[in-house]
């Protein structure tokens, strides 16, 4: 009776693997600042928490596995702002960003396909791809210089008679990276030539801190049948909790497959659904104060890391996070240090170890993913301790 | 481009195959009586509800990943009543009884690997089997013996080295059958003596119709490490979409396993936490209630069913689900015709065919699954349509 290898080959969750120490600090009174996890602080919007408050149903129904449809069809007039033409019936409402990635993996992938993807990348797709048994190959992306996609020959290395798919978060968790015209148009191209399936997770396309525009995958134009488009409310709205994402794609045989997973599992749930409804009609001052603060604390937080002798983070044009080179050898180790062993005047930081973000996990070892999602006095803070407890370990 | 091999492979659910020919009906005006799913009618609790009305919280955030520990606490104090003895570190919280279903599979089950069944089942056990590359195995149970346990023979047959586990559901859906002790207690042996997990869905333990008492396996002596325990709120209290489950297990090195999974997914619906935890403070007079008027819908149903010419169903002595034999050769062509081409007074019955409750859909041709979610004038209207139905289905 053992575990599968499945489940032994699953990575532990950079991003959740030391909350046990967060935890174990916290129970003896230390005030521990989260830049592990992308939980923003920011309040829901007010027409979410109202339709929360508003629900007056009296049985807590299944919903219809595809998702309500005036969910949907919020979110196709949401997309058609951005210059993304889909109806509600293309849309596939799931348990967050989470869920739509695995079940296009699910109906996409075999065991032995291949995935190609660019290194470091969101944690959680090495998860999803283990658990359909696909192999994930990467396209290694460097601090060094900024995270920016390398020549398209480096895709056409990875390109085997069992590529499936490439999969690409734009802007980029965990490095904050921008995909430019010209990159968007390379992978196009990639995908095009092989006849592959282009995943794409959009959920940050509202934070975007450049002038350069978003370039959605789905407006390359002679893809539209090989495009999947991953999203969430969550991060947007900042109701992480509600579970709600969405699974979008022109391909009628792809959304066929996904739906036969959605109906497995029954239904998204109910009330986030009705809460991301109402979100989608908060005034556009909501999106702009969240945005002004993201991109402030991005400001704040980017010249204070720069400063501490030996941490060096390229600026992020997107999202909510950065990845940092810190003067350690082992991250990881530094992370778990600074929730057991350190604490200046009762306070400590969390980050999310950068290696857990690569394919490789011997590369991004001296690393961290941090996400700007405390306020900038909380960031003040969290920087200081940082510096000092950078201080310290190497000084022990 | 084509979808998974896994894709093309899963089935269309039974219950909600149908779904598109219902819709159309209704768009005609006509009445459905929906009996093709176990989408209770009855109230959630007003515990759960009030909580619902009463959350203050102003941003929607992420919930621990084994999901919060004071609902975990209801669950263990709620488990407690039925002799079943966990603490809260063992009950890890999923987005529904599926969810739950899907992470045991993934962590137990590799490609290839077998897993038995008692036939028929619940259909959407095949589609996460598929979704994890295994095989299910089952042992046939017949509509002329009530759906009881055939002798251990029949499951010792069914061992071979790649077997893995069994997987049962008491009280059962779709049959309604519960098994007896000395059932509970063959299985025990047949565990124990080839070392594999016993997976159990008892979502439906509430729901216990006949003098025989419930026996979880998680009563049974000697298999404690191999015992991973299925659950839901989903039903007990009537708020299926709230989608809150639960997996509960004594054996660490599995809980580790899940967790690997429930991390990657990030966390269980945080507002579907809040309403279950309250529901489990509902006085027991609602569940005395909800389970008299299932008893009483179970007994019109039952009575009403076999007085209709050549159909048959046998007494379920629990869940809220019968299996019944109709006049008719293919019982899918039948519930679509249902659907597509008949009416009485402006209305029909959607009910889902058996066949997709078996592992080799040839069988259970003529048998439909019913849910008794209605109230009994519902369900006596939906007897008489189906009478008439089946008359004129017949004349044609």
């Amino acid at each position: 009776m053992d575990i599968s290898a499945r489940a032994a080959a699953m990575p532990s969750s950079p991003i959740r693997k030391l909350a046990p120490y967060a935890d174990a600090a916290k129970a003896r009174g230390i005030k521990v600042y989260h830049l592990n996890i992308g939980q923003p602080d920011i309040k829901t919007p007010e027409a979410g928490l109202e339709a929360l408050r508003g629900i007056t149903r009296e049985t807590l129904e299944y919903s219809p596995s595809q998702g309500y449809v005036w969910l949907r069809e919020k979110m196709a007039g949401y997309y058609a702002r951005f210059g993304i033409s889909v109806s509600p019936d293309e849309i596939i409402v799931t348990a967050g960003g989470s869920e739509a990635v695995l079940f296009a993996f699910m109906s996409c992938l075999d065991p032995g396909d291949e995935i190609i993807v660019t290194d470091p990348s969101y944690a959680n797709y090495m998860a999803f791809a283990i658990s359909c048994g696909a192999v994930m190959k990467s396209v290694r992306t460097s601090i060094d210089d900024g995270f920016r996609l390398p020549p398209v020959e480096k895709f056409e290395e990875l390109i085997t008679p069992k590529t499936k798919a490439i999969l690409i978060c734009n802007p980029n968790n965990p490095t904050g990276y921008l995909y430019t015209r010209e990159e968007m148009m390379q992978i196009r191209d990639i995908v095009k030539k092989h006849d592959l399936y282009l995943l794409s997770d959009e959920v940050y396309r509202e934070f975007i801190y450049s002038d350069a525009p978003y370039i959605s995958a789905c407006h390359l134009e002679g893809i539209e049948q090989n495009v999947i488009l991953i999203d969430s409310v969550s991060k947007r709205y900042s109701e992480c909790g509600i579970r709600v994402g969405a699974l979008v794609t022109r391909n009628a045989a792809v959304r066929e497959a996904v739906m036969k997973f959605c109906q497995a599992r029954l239904s998204p749930p109910l009330l986030g659904q009705i809460v991301a409804a109402a979100s989608f009609d908060a005034p556009k001052e909501y999106m702009e104060e969240v945005y002004r603060e993201y991109r402030a604390r991005r400001d704040f937080l980017l010249e204070g890391l720069n400063k501490i002798p030996g941490v060096y983070s390229p600026v992020p044009m997107g999202a909510f996070y950065t990845m940092v080179r810190l003067p350690v050898e082992d991250a990881e180790d530094f992370c778990r240090w600074c929730l057991t062993d350190f604490s200046y005047e009762g306070q400590t930081v969390m980050m999310a170890p950068g290696a857990g973000f690569y394919t490789d996990p011997s590369e991004g070892r001296n690393e961290v993913r941090m996400a700007y999602v405390l306020e900038r006095h909380e960031l003040a803070a969290a920087l200081d301790v940082l510096a000092r407890a950078l201080e310290a370990y190497n000084r022990r």
